[in-house]
């Protein structure tokens, strides 16, 4: 498989796909840097008046709904109605799912109303999406959500079933599933969480490779999650006893000089 | 009184009180980071759709006008009341008072309708809301208006008791009062006005000492300005002449490897 | 010309004039960054209910709809009028025309109403508002858009005389012509277009240039893109290798530490 996405890595370099995203103003400057980095063009459009025209000449739609409002939910399901129209595929990430109604109800509507490649978020997020008890608090997973890896397994499978797309839960092992296969990736470093952010950036980096392999995002979204996950592992190395800042500086250095060698080299992939 | 405060840094990181912030989409992304930085979780929610909701499940909330709008003026007043009935402490910074008659109007509906445990500003700002004479210039301080220290003392001390909170204003010398007691920090550097968003990020460091010590909203503003201005002075120290980027990095370094060792040896913290 | 833009520069850092902009939520930090870094002071403020007032007592405005919405277009047209009444120069960035109707109709809008001192944009902007084929790629500019050197001199010239304003065309090499005299800067580095709002950051400075040479935007629009172009290269040497991240930070140091002496010894600026 890494084969796979080391040639994927190379054609997200030549192609450049454009990926559309409607999210949050906390972290979209970051979002749009490792979308770049990797060698996509990212292109943030919130408004209805074209929210439907920008996604379908994108490669890749990410609805995010971090900091979502009365204006941008319409405009996330005209986006994501047009992508479906089009074909392309939609990574949704349904950040604080659970810590409100609001949330909660557009969450279920994006679910309900669009045709989602992949839904990325935390344990407590996608329990909560699961009609699982999840004690979500804020942005950030419960510790009472981070339940055992094989317990990770179900839900996320079950996830993916319920909802009939790619499921990946981020977090100390990353854990995807299609709900037939189970990948888990125990790349990463715990310093990730310190940084806000970093869970949005893998969303943006899952409609990178979904924008160069729309039709199979299981492997996209693995890739992704490698490159994040190798990403702050170097990062770590290098200013993690530095502090935040530099961990983040060091973060971007990563994903924009990634390449097949420390892909190959560095992945921990495993199939189970 | 450091000791209180070292003790507060432990809790903060013990007990990561959530932060709602609905604030300004300039310098968002470094309160988050300042906020995570310090050791509490930082929540951004502007719709009012949610914004009561979130509120009521954070352990501070901090209100900031720099890119305030009508949408969410509302959203403001709907999670400072929910705030206030939930005995979570709010903090206002009030961004530009003085510069604008919208500004100048949501800044007094602010202090009218809700009340405030701490009100951190500029001298400009803080004596624009003290009905004195000011000539804001956009969103720093006006150089006419930043006038001798005693001066400043009598402002501070005179809006604490005209807005029955405590008032912080932040600058050469930071001076803090609750009408009664007046507090000065005299660490920082003056290359902290080089860089956008210092005084959001203090803001967010008081909301976060807050979230710990909601009973005593003096000593948690005395421990945020000691965290920013210790932090400044050691960002400027490794960084200062390399340049603002540096400085911004070695910044967030810094607040996120403040410790008890640090304050205790570098704070200059007087009672006056 | 060299010199006149020294001069500028220290000007720049006397007045530290005041610079509202109405621009987008993915680079607005970087933008006031810059704008700082080079000592203007920025002030972002889109709400309609003080658009005219801020634009009203800024020496410049920047117009940019990277991320316009119904709410904010409005606002930039009010700002515009109140900029344009004061003599307040306005400078316009229509990130992305050529890419949605909606961006097409609001830049019609915002050079049919408002009179610009400074329209800057990638080659695919200017050429899709000159009416010539366009074939813009999101906010990037097209590969196919990316002509020869003397037919950008062209398009840059034309446009200016269609609409009246000094015209900047940022590309590999960026010309700037106010429909009389064409410049050329042969500074920066590919990098610049590996990181997300370097266009927004040269817009950013154009506008602090334009604030205290309100009366000479040609010159103005020269001294920003020298700035960012030398500061391209300065960052490129320091920190190309390692990574976008690090490219960024050592991009705001550059533009933090630019002076007389540095623009002096690397412009490469030429009139044809």
């Amino acid at each position: 498989m890494i084969y796979d996405i080391t040639q994927l890595l190379e054609k997200m370099r030549a192609e450049k796909p454009l990926v559309h995203h409607i999210t949050n103003y906390v972290t979209v400057n970051d979002c749009a840097n490792v979308t770049l980095g990797i060698g996509a063009s990212p292109i943030m459009a919130d408004s209805f008046g074209e929210a439907a025209d920008i996604a379908g000449i994108s490669k890749a739609l990410v609805l995010n709904i971090g900091t979502l409002n009365e204006r941008t939910v319409p405009s996330m399901l005209s986006a994501g109605e047009a992508a479906n129209a089009c074909g392309v595929p939609v990574v949704f990430d349904p950040v604080g799912a659970g810590a409100s109604g609001f949330r909660n109800e557009t969450a279920a509507l994006i679910l309900d109303t669009i045709k989602i490649s992949v839904l990325r978020g935390n344990i407590s997020e996608i329990r909560y999406l699961s009609g699982l008890s999840s004690k979500t608090k804020g942005v950030d997973a419960a510790d009472s959500d981070l339940s055992a890896q094989d317990d990770v397994a179900a839900v996320t499978s079950s996830a993916a079933k319920k909802h009939g797309c790619v499921v990946a839960v981020t977090g100390a092992v990353d854990v995807i599933s299609d709900g037939k296969r189970v990948l888990r990736i125990a790349n990463g470093h715990p310093m990730l969480s310190a940084l806000t952010g970093t869970g949005c950036m893998c969303s943006s980096l899952i409609g990178s490779f979904c924008g160069v392999a729309p039709n199979d995002p299981l492997t996209a979204c693995a890739a992704a999650l490698l490159v994040m996950g190798i990403s702050g592992e170097l990062a770590y190395e290098r200013a993690g006893a530095v502090g935040n800042g530099s961990f983040r500086v060091a973060l971007h250095d990563a994903v924009s000089r990634m390449d097949a060698e420390i892909l190959t080299g560095r992945a921990k992939l495993y199939e189970a």
